[in-house]
C-alpha cells in the first residue's frame, strides 16, 4: 500500500512526485518507456540535441525557471534578430509581433487583437465560467468572434494563423471563452505569440527533454516505465490500480495525464457523469513538430530572423531554433490543426519534402538541403494523441468546467489542463502537479 | 479462433451477429449484464412495461419494422389526438407540429425551418463532407444558424427546444453540417420532430427492450454478458481480445459500441491518428428519460394529447406514452442537454419531484400523483455515457468524417453512429450492423 500513486511521468506527474517523495511512499506509473510526456528530446547525428515536444520558457513562468535552475540547467534566448517574414499574397519582411500588412488590414487586426485581449483580461482564470458574459462567449466559437470583429480577409487569416500557433486547432473548433481563458491563463495572447518577452523567449541548453530525464532521475526507481494504467478501482479507503501486467495499491492517486488519455482507464465505480462528460469534450489539438538541421543558420546572412508566418503550405509558422554556441543551424516548423491531419496520414519521406518545400518558400532553396531532419507527429503518439494541449469547444467550460480540478474520492487530477496559470504549458503542468501534491499531502495527514 | 467477435450487444451488434450466425462462428461480448445497449425496458410495479431507452419506430424505418415483424412483435401508434401544449410566456394549445405562436414568430420559425430543410436535402448522407458548402456549414454551429436566420427570440427558443429533442444537445454544441446531415439521414427535421408520419409514430407492444431481449435470445450462448473489452491486439491475421477476465481470438472484430466507448479499449498497435481523433470528437448527447405512470391518462379528459413543449423547468418535451390496451396512463418526459447535466447530479428523489413539477406545469396538479415512476440517466450509465447518439461539433465531419465507416485491418465498425440512413436511431443501428456483417462475410470468403 503506497501513499500515493501517480499516473503519468510528464512534468506534472514528476513535479507531484518530487514534492511528495521526501516524506511519502510514492510511485509513478508511466505508459511510455521514457519520462517527459509531451516533452521529448531528440539527438541529431552530429550529437546536437533538439526538442520535438514542449521546449520554451518565458517571462512569468517562474516555476519552470526555478526548476531549470534547481536542476543545474541553464537557458538561452531564442534567436530573435533580423526581419521576420509574412506570406500574404507575396512575401514581406517585418519586425515585431504584427506582420507588415496594408494599413487597413493592420488596423483591423489590431482592433480585433485589442478587443480579444480586453475580453481576456476580464476573466478570472480560476473560474472563467463566473464572468457575467461567460455563457455568451462560451456559445460562440473563435470563428464567430472573427466573423463579427474583423472586416478584412487578410486580418482574419493572420488571426487564424495565430490561433493555430497557440492552439493547434482551427478557430471554429474553439469556444471563444476557452480561447480567452487560455490567453488569460498565459498572461495574454500577445505574450503567447511573442518571442522576446513572451512564451517563446528562452530555451534550455541541451533540451527540455533532458530536463525531464534529469527530474525523473532524482526519483530513481519510483518511476516505472511501460506501465499503462488500464483500470482503477477506488473507494474511500484507497485505490487499486491495474496496468497490463501488474497491480498496485495506494491511498491516493494523482491522474497526471491528458484528459483524453484518462478515458482509456476503466474506473470502478464509474466516475461521476460530469467528470466523464468533461474529459470526453477535451480532445487535444493536432500538431506535428518539424526540425531541419543545417550546417549553419544560413538565413541570418540575409538579415532574416528565421521567423515566418502564413502561406498555404504544410508549415505556416517557423522559428530559428539554433542553440547558442552551436555551429549547426536549426529551423523549426509547426504543422497545425487541419493541416496536421493531412500530413499525419502520409509517409515520413513525403512529409519531410513538404516541410522542406515550406521552409524553402520562406528562406530559399538552401532550406531544401538540411544535414539532418526530425519530426514528431503527436497525433500518432499512442499516449498523447495530440498537442500541445486539450481544446474545448463551445459550451464545455460553462456546463462542465467546475469539475476540472475537483478530486473524486481518493482520485486527484493534475496535468497542464488543470492549471490556473499556464494552462497548456509546462509551467501549468508544474502548477497542477504541485497543487495535486498539496491535496494529497493534506488528505494523508 | 472465432470467425467474428462482436463488441456490444445493442441492436447493431445483435443484427451483425444475427446475420453472421447461420454460417459463421460468432460471439458477442457485452459489457453490461443485459442486451439492448441504449434500448432498455422497465417493468412497473403493476406489471406494465415501458422503455427507458430507444422506443420508437416510424415511416421509412423499414429494417426495424421488418425485425419487429420477424420476431413476432407488433406495434401501436403513439397517442396523437387532442391539443398539444406550448409554454412560451403562458400556456397555449395547438395542433400539428408547429406551436401556436404569434404570426410574426410563426413566420420566422417557418422560414428558418424551411431553410434548414432545404439545406439538409442537398446533402448526400453517405458523404456529407462532399457538398460544395460543407466546409462553410461545418464551421458554423446551429447556434450560428439561428443567430443568422431567425429574427425573433421565441422562434429561436422553439427551434432550440426542437434541437434539444432531437440531439439532446444545445445549438452551440453542434456543427450545422452535422445537424443537417442528421436530419437528412433521418429523412427530414420535420420527420424527426413528428409523431404521426414521423420518427415518434409507433411503439412496440411490450417494449423495444423486450425485442432486444428476444433477438439476443435467438443467439443463445453466443452472447457473453459482463465482458467489457479492455484491449484488442490486431494484425492482418486476426485479433486477440481481452476482457477483464477472459481472452478471445477471432479473425475479425466488429466494434458495435458508441464511438466514445470505443476509447476505453486499448488497441495494439494503436489506431490510426484520424480514427482516434474522430472518436475523441464524438461525445454523446445528454439525456434523462423519465416516465410517470398514472391510474389513467387523465389529461385526455381535458382534450390534451399529452404532448407539451417549452418552459423553463427540467422537462421541456413530453409525450403520452400510454400503451394501447392498458388502463394505466404514462407520461414521458425528456431532460436534455445542459438541463440533463444539472439533474444528473441531484438525488433520485429531487429529480423525481422536478420532473413531476414540470408535468404539473403542463397537465395540472393531478400529474403530481403518479402510481409509479421510473427514470434513466443515460449520462451516468457507465457503458453508454449519454444518449441518444454521438454529436459532432464544428469541423469534425469535414476533417475526419471520411474515416467513420472505414475498417482498420481486421477491425470493422458498426453502431448507429456509422449509419447512412437513421444515424442515431435503432434503424441506423440495424443498417450499420448489416453493413459490417457484409464486410466481415466478404473478408472471410
Amino acid at each position: 500500500m503506497h501513499d500515493a500513486l501517480i499516473v503519468g511521468a510528464g512534468f506534472s506527474g514528476l513535479e507531484a512526485a518530487r514534492r511528495l517523495a521526501p516524506d511519502h511512499d510514492v510511485i509513478v506509473l508511466e505508459a511510455a518507456d521514457r519520462p517527459g510526456g509531451r516533452v521529448l528530446s531528440h539527438t541529431f547525428a552530429n550529437g546536437d540535441e533538439t526538442d520535438l515536444g514542449g521546449q520554451w520558457v518565458g517571462p512569468g513562468q517562474d516555476r519552470l525557471y526555478g526548476l531549470i535552475a534547481a536542476m543545474g540547467f541553464s537557458t538561452w534566448p531564442l534567436w530573435d534578430e533580423g526581419d521576420h517574414l509574412v506570406r500574404a499574397g507575396g512575401l514581406k519582411r517585418y519586425r515585431g509581433t504584427i506582420p507588415n500588412l496594408s494599413v487597413p488590414v493592420l488596423l483591423d487586426l489590431n482592433r480585433a487583437l485589442s478587443r480579444f485581449e480586453a475580453m481576456a483580461r476580464q476573466l478570472d482564470p480560476a473560474s472563467p465560467w463566473t464572468h457575467a458574459k461567460a455563457h455568451v462567449w462560451d456559445r460562440m466559437t473563435v470563428g464567430d468572434f472573427l466573423r463579427r470583429y474583423t472586416f478584412t480577409a487578410p486580418a482574419r487569416e493572420m488571426f487564424t494563423v495565430g490561433i493555430g500557433a497557440v492552439f493547434c486547432a482551427e478557430p471554429h473548433e474553439l469556444s471563444l471563452l476557452h480561447a480567452l481563458f487560455y490567453a488569460r491563463s498565459g498572461r495574454s495572447l500577445d505574450a503567447l505569440l511573442s518571442v522576446t518577452g513572451g512564451a517563446q523567449q528562452d530555451r534550455v541548453h541541451g533540451s527540455m527533454g533532458a530536463l525531464a530525464q534529469a527530474v525523473a532521475g532524482t526519483l530513481g526507481d519510483r518511476v516505472h516505465y511501460g506501465q499503462p494504467v488500464r483500470a482503477i478501482g477506488w473507494d474511500a479507503s484507497g485505490v487499486s490500480v491495474q496496468t497490463g501486467s501488474q497491480s498496485f495499491k495506494a491511498k491516493r492517486v494523482i491522474l497526471a495525464l491528458p484528459p483524453s488519455q484518462a478515458l482509456g482507464i476503466r474506473f470502478d465505480p464509474a466516475l461521476p457523469a460530469g467528470r466523464d462528460a468533461l474529459w470526453r469534450r477535451m480532445p487535444a489539438g493536432a500538431c506535428i513538430k518539424c526540425v531541419a538541421q543545417y550546417d549553419r543558420p544560413f538565413w541570418r546572412d540575409s538579415g532574416l530572423s528565421g521567423q515566418a508566418v502564413g502561406g498555404e503550405l504544410a508549415v505556416r509558422v517557423t522559428f530559428d531554433n539554433t542553440e547558442r554556441g552551436k555551429s549547426a543551424g536549426q529551423l523549426l516548423g509547426f504543422i497545425e490543426g487541419e493541416e496536421a491531419r493531412r500530413w499525419s496520414a502520409v509517409s515520413a519521406e513525403t512529409r519531410r519534402e513538404a516541410v522542406l518545400d515550406a521552409f524553402a518558400s520562406f528562406f530559399g532553396d538552401a532550406a531544401r538541403s538540411p544535414i539532418d531532419y526530425a519530426d514528431k507527429d503527436w497525433t500518432s503518439d499512442p499516449w498523447t494523441r495530440g498537442c500541445y494541449a486539450a481544446i474545448m469547444g463551445p459550451g464545455v467550460w460553462t456546463t462542465l468546467g467546475e469539475d476540472l480540478r475537483r478530486p473524486v474520492g481518493p482520485l486527484h487530477v493534475a496535468g497542464t489542463e488543470t492549471a490556473i496559470h499556464g494552462f497548456g504549458y509546462i509551467e501549468g503542468a508544474l502548477e497542477a502537479g504541485a497543487r495535486a501534491a498539496d491535496e494529497v499531502r493534506a488528505a494523508l495527514t
